[in-house]
């Protein structure tokens, strides 16, 4: 079963949005995953429009999929779009290659799962996954 | 945009697993969509197996495809198997007939969203969903 | 290149929502597709559930793919779910196998198209699409 | 439920086919949708090719999902077309990311719903789907 607790998620959605009101970014949408690739958590802020969950979530699923943050995927998809096109189809239509998905590991470097996070810029997408990782006492890995 | 505000989903949520404690329920997942059939809000709690998001989500979709409580939608299936089989395919798999998927209106009778939940008996489900809309104050309808 | 007008779409779904009103019927949708299976002209009434455009089609598209009104389809269903279940799959999920697609064709017998329509009960979403295709001088086959 | 009444979509949907006439453009495909991106009305013009509801259609559920007009889209699409690829996989292959997909909105700037237009040029579409917007009383944004 998960090493992720609905708790930890919840703090990681919560501190998401605080980052998200202090730094003024537009309605977020924040997806936890737990290292499984299934969803534990998500909310989505109001006037947001209506595909946010499909893209938060595909951004931490993109991460847990090939192992490494969105913004190394971004790279890769840029560099190789064609790798990209076929994996977006062996997922299903599940991957979202830009930044704002980023692994989280424990103490030791224990892959915990992956956050989404979607509604403004990749980059200041990414700064809210990587502040509410850090918030639940996780290491950010590829934000 | 949306008529349902985040922060009610929240308490719907909350509320439900409330309902769950109290009552001693198996671990649940819930999930709240809006009117148009979108994710605003979803937790699992610790120890759920691993379907349950998409389990609590087809139970909600499912009552707002078909316009009325999945504990309706469980009888339509008994009697018209092929209709449902039909159904869960035109729906590209997001149909779960049964109990436990409640839609929720306001006190005119707008509909507002709807709330699946999944974890432990149909029944039981389907009352941590009721609890959870009352609490918010909303009527709900096919529960 | 289609041999139904968009003017003949618009006079059956007129006559479907009159023949509606007139019976007192639930809020009705109704889909016109042409030989090929292309969809014409749709209209959804107000506070229909939302998954009725894909009912509404898949009655229509059914009739066409299988050369038969929905109800014996439905008749076919029943005596062979195993049949209409992978035929469902083959179709991509656009069959919908019951009462309510019924095909149309010109005077000399030639298959113009196929009306679907959703909304109230089987029976009688089938005779709102065979008086939207007598209306339209058009011979209701199916239905 | 949807706050786009059918009779607000049939006169955008009137008013683009007369901007059509008026600046004799070929024959259009009109789709419109609520905010929930569910199908509220279409029509297609006689001698359409086969595709025009699904391009139609993709306009207006890329606006939506989005939440911006599809000529930004179209922009996007173009700075990061993996962006974009991974993105029409994730809708299942709804979105059409070229001008003539439109946000509607009330005067208090509320999402009502989007318009999709496709059979002439890009930039046509578009100008047919906001002349059908205004003349619904409504604002458009994004085209």
């Amino acid at each position: 079963m998960s090493d992720l607790k609905l708790e930890t998620a919840n703090t990681i959605i919560e501190t998401a949005f605080a980052k998200g009101a202090e730094t003024g970014l537009k309605p977020l949408a924040v997806a936890v995953l737990d290292a499984g690739g299934h969803l534990v958590a998500f909310q989505r802020q109001d006037l947001s429009s209506l595909m946010r969950f499909q893209i938060a979530f595909g951004k931490a699923y993109g991460a847990l999929a090939l192992g490494m943050g969105t913004r190394a995927v971004d790279t890769m998809a840029r560099e190789r779009p064609h790798f990209m096109a076929a994996l977006s189809d062996v997922a299903g239509g599940r991957l979202v290659p830009v930044p704002g998905g980023v692994l989280m590991r424990d103490g030791s470097g224990r892959l915990i799962g992956a956050v989404g996070v979607s509604g403004d810029t990749s980059d200041n997408d990414e700064a809210a996954a990587v502040a509410g990782i850090e918030a639940a006492g996780l290491v950010a890995d590829g934000g």
